[in-house]
C-alpha cells in the first residue's frame, strides 16, 4: 500500500464534505498513528467531476476546474485505492450507489459507503463480490451514524455469537416521541418542531413510518446474524398514530414508548412502537440511537450515541477508510 | 499461521476454565468463521503442568497426567502460538504475570491476558516490547469484562480521537450503591449482602475502596488516550463513607450516586463517588459496567454491559485470541 493512498469520493453532500474536512484536518494524526496519509484525488457529484493527482482540498468543488465525466470514467482516470460512495439513498433500487459499488468492487477497488440503499437491495451480492475479488467493503456509516456497531461485531466479539439485536435506529422518531412525552405534545406539533429544528425532513415518511429503521435493521441482521433479509421481510409500523395520552399512561406505569427495531433468527425482523422499562438501557432520550446486542455467552451489551448528522456519519466513513487501507 | 494454532494457558481459575470451555465448545464455529481451530496444548497452574500436543480437553487438570515444570519450561516444550496469561492479579508487583508476559513476548509468542497487574505496573514496557518483536499483545479482558472497550477503540474509532473517558468500572461497588438506593440499606449491610451473593470477596477492599476501578482506568487511559499513568497517578476514593441518607437526598433531587472513574489529558485520572443525572447513560444499576467515550468529532458514546464474571471475561479473552491469530 502506498503511503498516500488515493480516495475517490462519489456524492458530495453533507457527509461527503464532512468526510473531506475530517480527512484533511486529521492528515498528520492519521499518518502518525496508522502510517497512511489518504488524500482525495477525485470527487464526482451530480453537477460535475473534479480530479487532481496532487489531492483536492475541501472546497475544491467551489474553486477548482469542473469536468464532465461519468463515475466509470472517474474510476479509470483517478485510479483510486478506495472509493467512498455517499450519494443519496434509494431504498427501492439502491441506485446510483449500487452500480457504482458493483463496478468498483469488480475492478478490485476498496469501497466504503454510508449509503443504505445498495446494501438493503443487494447485501449478499455485494459482500460476496467483495470476497470474490478479495477487496475490503465496509459500511459502518449505514447503521446508527457515529456509533460503532458493525465494526464492533467484527472485531470485538469473536467466539461470542450474537443471538439477537434490539435498538432505536432512527433518531428523528425518537426525538418526536421524547418531546411528546416531555411536553404532552401530540404527534403533528412534535413533528413540526422536529422539522423546524432540522431533525426531520419536509417529507418525514422514511423516519416516522419506520422505513429508515427497517433499512438499518436489514443491514444489522444480515451482517451480525448472517441472515438474508430484504426490506420487505421487516414487519414495519411507525409512530403516526401514537397519542400523548398513550405515552402518559405508559409513563404512569413505569414505561417509556420508543420505536424499537428487533431482529433474531427465531423472531425475524420487526420495527414497531414498543414499551420499554423507564431507565433501562433501551430507554434513551432525544435524537440518540441505541443498539443492544444479546450475546450467547455474556448476556446483553448496549451501545448508545449520536445516530445521525453529517460529521458524525463522516467519522464512521473515515474509520472505515483507514481500516480498508491498513487492515 | 497453522490452521490449528497451539495455546498455552497460564493460570487456570474461573476465567481460564471458562475460556477453555468456550474454545472447546466453539471450535467448529471458529474454524468456519475465522479459518482457525485453536487448541489448548498446555496448561500451567500453581499445582502443576499439563501438556499434550494433541490438545487438552476441558477438565484435563483433573484427569490427565500432571507434571512439574516452570512456565519457562512449558513455553519451551509446548511451543505455543499464543500464550493466555490469567493468573491472579497483583496490582503492586504485577507478578507472576509480568515475568511470564515479558518472557513470552521476547520469544515472539503472541500474548493475551485478562490480568490487570502486569499492565498497571508496566504498560509502556510491555506494549513496546510487543511492538519491538512484532507480536500481538491484547488485553481486552482487563477492562470491563465482557464489554468491548479497547478493541472498540482500536478498530472502530480511527480518525475520531477520544478526548475523555468516564465510566463505572467496578460492578461490586455499583451493586452495593444500587442496593443502598433501592432498599435504604447502609453500607455495611449492603456489603454483607453482596458478599453473600458472591459479588464481593471476603476482603472487599479492592472493590469498595476504588483500587480495582483505578487499575482499569490506568489501562484505559494509557491505551485510549496515550497517557503514561501508574496506579499512584489516580486520585482514588471509595464508597465506605457513603450513607443511605446522602443517596436519598440526591435521589430526591434527580441524581444517582455512583463510583465514577474519569480520565482525560487535562484533568488526569480520578475514581470517586459522584452524582450523575438519573436516567442518564452513566446511571446504570446493579453489577453492570458502563464506559463513555467522549470523541473529538462525534460527541460521546456509551457502552453498557456485564463487567465481571468468569464466562463474561473469558469471551473477551477468546475474542483476543482469535484476533491475535488471524488479524
Amino acid at each position: 500500500m502506498t503511503a498516500e493512498p488515493r480516495v475517490l469520493v462519489v456524492g458530495y453532500g453533507t457527509v461527503g464534505r464532512a468526510f473531506h474536512d475530517l480527512l484533511a484536518a486529521g492528515a498528520q494524526d492519521l499518518a502518525r498513528r496508522y502510517g497512511v496519509k489518504p488524500r482525495v484525488t477525485g470527487i464526482v457529484r451530480s453537477r460535475g467531476a473534479w480530479l487532481d493527482d496532487d489531492g483536492l482540498p475541501p472546497g475544491a468543488t467551489l474553486l477548482a476546474k469542473r469536468r464532465t465525466m461519468t463515475v466509470e470514467e472517474a474510476m479509470e482516470k483517478a485510479r483510486p485505492d478506495v472509493l467512498v460512495e455517499i450519494t443519496p439513498t434509494n431504498l427501492r433500487t439502491g441506485e446510483p450507489g449500487l452500480s457504482t459499488i458493483r463496478s468498483a468492487l469488480a475492478r478490485g477497488i476498496r469501497v466504503v459507503t454510508a449509503n443504505k440503499g445498495p446494501l438493503v437491495v443487494a447485501y449478499r451480492e455485494l459482500t460476496e463480490l467483495a470476497a470474490k475479488h478479495g477487496v475490503p467493503f465496509r459500511f459502518e456509516g449505514t447503521v446508527a451514524g457515529a456509533i460503532p456497531t458493525l465494526n464492533l461485531y467484527d472485531h470485538a466479539l469473536r467466539g461470542n455469537p450474537v443471538v439477537r439485536v434490539d435498538g432505536i435506529l432512527n433518531g428523528t422518531s425518537n426525538f418526536i416521541l421524547t418531546r411528546m412525552a416531555e411536553e404532552g405534545l401530540e404527534f403533528e406539533p412534535a413533528l413540526a418542531e422536529a422539522q423546524q429544528l432540522g431533525y426531520a425532513e419536509a417529507d418525514p415518511s422514511a423516519d416516522v413510518d419506520g422505513l429508515d429503521a427497517a433499512a438499518k435493521l436489514v443491514i444489522l441482521g444480515n451482517h451480525v446474524l448472517g441472515l438474508d433479509l430484504r426490506l420487505a421481510d421487516v414487519r414495519t409500523s411507525g409512530i403516526r398514530s401514537i397519542t400523548s395520552g398513550a405515552i402518559r399512561l405508559a409513563a404512569a406505569n413505569g414505561w417509556s414508548l420508543h420505536l424499537i427495531a428487533s431482529v433474531s433468527p427465531e423472531d425475524g425482523a420487526e420495527v414497531a412502537p414498543r414499551l420499554v422499562p423507564r431507565g433501562s438501557s433501551l430507554d434513551v432520550p432525544g435524537a440518540l440511537n441505541v443498539v443492544r446486542f444479546t450475546t450467547a455467552h455474556a448476556g446483553p451489551f448496549t451501545v448508545i450515541g449520536k445516530g445521525a448528522g453529517g460529521k458524525e456519519t463522516a467519522t464512521a466513513v473515515l474509520s472505515d477508510v483507514i481500516a480498508a487501507l491498513v487492515d
